[in-house]
């Protein structure tokens, strides 16, 4: 077994999770840096009526928390199934090395979590989208962007 | 002011929170069932140590925590710049009926944000990505799948 092998036998680990404690989907992620698992993760959204907790998320959050970073670099990234958008968008907002996954986004589909249908959201025109999404008070908040552009002491990310 | 800038002026004022608070990026949002504020948020991803820690991302944890609830039914979303492809994500999974945005995906890119890098991520074939992704070890998380598909007692969502 190739260490890449082992840490994804981790993640499908956790995934199996929600079989036994009820917990939410299943869902596993670990986060390896060197060769050390510094996050972990497992889907709780019913549990926690939380439903930004995928694993991705929750082993995302562990993972940044323990390294005391907002960034993951040098990281790998092992879930247990292709990440939805919204993991999607948080691993790029993380910044990882790489991502492995397992399942594929077909798999999820066929057991009833339609991330497919949230791809195809993104890529419409706003005007197109399932849920209406309106543009109000632009002129207001850009006052707020334009004071975050001048301020001198601010942390980017 | 119609009740739905009157809510929005509200996601505004959080935004100005990094301003003075240096929490995270200029970005806030609240969460409305009916005429209450039910949840809200706003980006804490520099001082939390959490890139998942996005305005719309806290609001949507806020308002479920408080409506006990992993769905926002009946509610509308006022964020004050267009969410980014996790938080749009993260709106796709709690099923609001309404978003309201302020500022927009460009007004973000001009002051450092870029969002639209994802969104371009998101619509690219996965072996093309700038964070290369990697498949591994279906065979035996697909047994995960088959064991919640077979799995009587499951929430689903």
């Amino acid at each position: 077994m190739t260490r890449e092998e082992k840490f994804m036998q981790e993640a499908i680990l956790l995934s199996g999770q929600s079989i036994y404690k009820n917990e939410g989907g299943p869902f596993g992620c670990v986060i390896v840096k060197g060769n050390e698992i510094v996050g972990r993760g497992y889907n709780k959204v019913t549990s926690h009526n939380d439903p930004t907790a995928h694993a991705e998320v929750e082993a995302i959050r562990d993972a940044c928390k323990n390294l005391k970073s907002f960034q993951l670099q040098d990281c790998e990234i092992y879930t247990s199934c292709e990440p939805c958008p919204m993991c999607l968008g948080a691993i790029y907002w993380a910044r990882p090395k790489i991502v492995y996954f397992a399942n594929n986004r077909q798999d999820a589909a066929d057991i009833g979590f339609d991330d497919s249908m949230i791809y195809e959201e993104m890529k419409s025109p706003i005007e197109e989208r399932k849920i209406p999404i309106k543009n109000l008070g632009r002129e207001e908040a850009i006052k707020i962007f334009e004071a975050w552009k001048n301020k001198p002491d601010k942390t980017e990310y």
